[in-house]
This record gives structure tokens, sequence and C-alpha cells, in this order.
């Protein structure tokens, strides 16, 4: 438990392109001070400890993990490392805020939070999207039951980007694929409003490296509720949510996972647009729940628990290994 | 072969709703003449006749099918009569065009066509979206590869009505449930722009009379794209349809399928809005075509041939007979 009355101390773990956007999230956050960072590539450890007035900068990991000074890191490495970087900061009993997907298969994850039960240290996906205010007032008014019974969800995140196999998001040892890198989003939506589903049908597109570069799924809920769920590395999708109940419709529109408003249509009512707080880039709100969670001490986020991690790559799992495969 | 010195001269077989506004279309056609209509129930047929200045009006479709009058028959009745009034118009050479589906079953389909051919009379399921000007047009733009290669495609169909198990909707003896009925526009879509799939999963939410009220289907195809569908009486929806290629994206937005206009987004240009012509509610499109096929002497439509209703009905088979079902 970190005294109230203090700051909480951030170290970041990776300093690429995330990892900036984090930072600038960071320095928003009165409560948080961003303590320490650490690349491999020591210029880039120095470049980006000056850049956000940084204490401490590493070029090792492992010198990194043992740093007094840091309460919680935030892994920011590929997909491929996370689990590794995850492991040396728990075991040193450091909070860690590790990017999603935790892993690239169920085992892996298990691991991760049974190792950080064991040492008793604060741990959870980056899900950011889980934390925004827009996010909870949407779970909130369905909960309540105001779009009466969900019947259907769609959820789309598609970019066009070049087929390139060095690249990260082509490269299965880097953890690549449209699922894995974004279809994670519209996923984590269909989990949070309708749970885990009874039935999972994926078909996939599959370039020369193996991993998807387009993945479409249809899951069937317990009182035949479906989501329609697409991510795409070959095609520009609008990025929106559709939600669909009995009385209602919610409507997320452009870039759902970071948006601030949200269209509520209710059963013979006007269509109401609904606007939600978002501070900086969003990583604000994830952020400020994490020190929460470490003032009162709690090992797991009551907003991302280990379960919804679990949840997520157990179904990312069965998407992968049994789906439909076209290339 | 109709001289193309006359009018084609139009019979209406039911005078229900879809009736109506399909003769306030022929009205508009220069080359068509409503002369004949019909209904078991004489004073509607006779109301029907009045109202539209109509020569002969019968209440036995028998007496009506062997009027020399009647170069082609609209059937207007209820799915489940499809079938009896559309082989007994065609067996007194009379062209039919009949609403769809055509019946609820692909044997009987075939049985309807292979009459039609056996008479040597044009027939035609009524998918008046085949005919519209912007139907034609986004699919000119898609054969031409102006948006690449198709990778996905969504398209919904939804409004909300009470359950009513003495409604048409509900009423499986009548072909009811909302893939037949209405989940049709979406299936139809799919097929024109990506042929037949090579699977197709889906999840259906059934009352108590049998029939689906919400029907959610993933259709994927030979190169891996797919296409999401979802038809349902239990939550509006836009009813919109997206199509999504490696070079851009059309939307065909609200009433998709009697829309007069799309939004083309090509990679890299600024969103278009195409139009096109439309006359009256869209049926007049319709009526223009098989006109031109009966001047023409064709016993099957070139925009809507046997082939198109036989993959409609084949894939609503099992759609509706290997769905996962819950209720």
């Amino acid at each position: 438990m970190i005294d109230r009355n203090r700051k909480v101390k951030w170290g970041i773990l990776g300093c690429g392109k995330i990892a900036h956007k984090f930072a600038n999230d960071l320095l928003l956050n009165d409560n948080s001070e961003l303590v320490a960072c650490v690349s491999r590539d020591v210029e880039k450890s120095t470049a980006f400890a000056e850049k956000y007035n940084i204490r401490f900068s590493f070029d090792s990991y492992e010198d990194f993990a043992r740093c007094d000074e840091i309460d919680v890191v935030y892994i920011a490495t590929p997909n491929s490392y996370h689990k590794e970087h995850s492991l040396l900061c728990l075991r040193n009993k450091k909070a860690v805020l590790c990017e999603k997907p935790l892993a690239t298969n169920k085992a892996d994850v298990e691991e991760m939070i049974k190792v950080a039960q064991e040492n008793k240290v604060f741990f959870m996906e980056a899900m950011w999207t889980s934390c925004l205010p827009n996010i909870i007032s949407i779970n909130n008014t369905i909960q309540k039951g105001i779009i009466g019974e969900l019947i259907h969800i769609t959820a789309d995140f598609g970019f066009k980007t070049g087929y390139d196999p060095k690249s990260r998001l082509f490269d299965p040892n880097l953890g690549g694929g449209s699922l894995l890198d974004i279809g994670i989003y519209p996923l984590y939506i269909s989990l949070l409003l309708l749970g885990k589903p009874k039935s999972i049908r994926v078909s996939m597109r599959y370039c020369e490296t193996g991993v998807d570069t387009s993945c479409s799924a249809l899951l069937s809920y317990e009182n035949g509720a479906t989501a329609a769920l697409f991510s795409s590395f070959e095609t520009v999708t609008d990025i929106k949510c559709e939600i669909y109940g009995t009385e209602g419709k919610i409507v997320i529109p452009g870039r759902f996972h970071e948006q601030n408003e949200y269209l509520l249509s209710k059963q013979g009512f006007s269509e109401q647009l609904i606007k939600s707080e978002k501070v900086g880039l969003g990583y604000y709100h994830e952020i400020e729940h994490i020190n929460e969670c470490l003032y009162r001490g709690e090992v797991e986020s009551f907003i991302m628990p280990f379960r919804m991690s679990l949840d997520l790559i157990e179904i990312m799992d069965e998407m992968r290994f049994k789906s439909e495969k076209f290339s």
C-alpha cells in the first residue's frame, strides 16, 4: 500500500512510440511521478529521460527492475517480450501495468498472474479502454437495462498498411497479426458487455509469415445474442462499435476504443449524444485507476481483473488455432 | 415476345400492402398497363380495381390466371402461397414476377423454375433491389476494381415489432422469421458482390412459434473475404451496408436495399457521394427491367437469374436448418 500523501512512482520499460504517448499522459496526472525509464539502447533511454525530465534512465532491464525508486512499471515492449519483462519486474516486487495482449497464449498469461499473486504485487493488462469514462458510462447504461436486453454487437478495427515481413505487425515472433494487435479491442468490448461467448466462429486471412491480416468473428451467447467482430491490416474501417438492445441502440463513433462520446437511441425517443470526460490521450484514466488501486493496496484491478485477461487470451487462442484459414 | 409498340399488360395477384406500393409504381411506367387484379376477398379486389382504374378484377385465382388480357403477373401473397400461385399462373402461360422468397425451401424453388422453363414463360423473383440503378452502379464500381479486392461486407436489416404469433412475420406456416422476411436483403447483397460462400455459420434467436426473431451470420469466401449479416424483428438497425476493399470502402446508408446514393471512400482520396436515379418507390426499375425482358422474349432475367434465386434459397435453407438455435 502506498501512502496517499505521496505520488506514485512510475517506471517505463521500453521507450518506443506507445511509451511516449503514455509518458505524456503520466505528466498530466498529479498523483504520478515518472522516475525511471529503460531501453537496451542507451541513446534511446537517455533521450527519453531528458525529454520527460526523468531522474533514472537505464540500459539494463535487470538494473531497472531492481531500482528501489520505482513503485509500478509500465511494460511497453513488443508483444512477444511482455511475459519476460513482466516476470522480471513482478519478481522484483514491482507492480506492473503490461501492454496488451499480456502474452501470446493462455499458459503464459496464467504464469504471469501466478507470479504476481505469489509476489503479492499489483498486475494489470493495459486495456486502457476499460478505464475510459465513456466506456464506463456505456457499460452502466447497458447494465441498468436502458437499451433492454442486448441482441447484437458489432465492432471493427481496421487500418491499411503495406505488407512488411520485418514489421512487428507481420512478425509471428513479435506476436503480430491483426487479432492480437487490434482485434483485441472489438473483442474486449464484446467481453465487457456480453461476457464469455458460448461459441466462437472465425475466418482469417493469412500472409506469408503466418499471421492473420484480417479476422472476422461471430461470437454467440447463451441468450442468442451475437457479436460480429472484424479486424484488419488490409482495409480502413471506421473503428466504430454498435450495440443493439431490445429497447434501443448505442453507437460509439470512430475510434471507439478511445472515444469520449456515444449516441444513445432509445425506442421512441430522439437520439442523444452523451459526452464523457477524457484527459490527455486517454491513458490518463488508466493511470489514475492504477494509482487508486496502489493507494488501496490492491493486487488486482477491479476494472480490468485477471479473469478478463484470461478470457481475452483464451478466446484469442481459440480464434487463432481453430479458425478457418485462407491465404 | 411482346410487340414493343404496345404496353405490357400486368395483373396483380393479392391485394395487400405490397400490392398497393407496386401498383403505384406501375402507374408511373409508360410501357405498363395494369389490367387485372385478384383477391379471394371480392370487396378487396373491387376496391383495388377502383383505386387504380383496373379493367378486370377477380375473386377467383383460377379465373384470373386464365384471363387472356394478362401478359405478366405480380404475385403479392404471403410467402407460403408463392409456389401455388406462381405455378397456377405459369401453367396458364403467364409470365410471373413472384415476391421473395420464391418459396420456403430449395426443392419448391426448383419446381417453380422447372415449370416456368417447361411452359417457356418468363419467371423472376421480385428482388427489386437488384434492378435499382444505385445497386447496379455499386456493383459496376466494385467489378471494375475501384475499391480493390473485397475483404469484408456488413449488412443489417432490423426493425422492432411486438411478438404476435398470429402475424405473418411470426407464423411458420406463412414463411415467417426475420431471415426469410428481411434477412434476404443482406444475404442478396453479399451474394451479388461475393458470390456463393464457402462456409456459412449462423446463430439465430427463436420465438415460440419456431421462427427466428434475430439472425446473425458469418459467410466466408474462397479468398478469405467475409460477410457479417444481421436481421432482426427485435431491434432497430440502420439497415446499412458497408463494403470494404483493399483500396477503399463503399457505404450504402440507411435502407440500403432501396437507397439512391452511396459513399465511396477511395484510399488517399476524399469521400464521394454518388447519387443514382430512383423512380417512385423503386419498384419502377424492376418493372421496367421485366418489360424489357418480355419485349425481348426472354424467359429468364439477366439481372436476377434463376441461379441467384437458387443460391438464395439454398443458403437460407442451410442457415435455418444448420444454425445454432437459441430461444
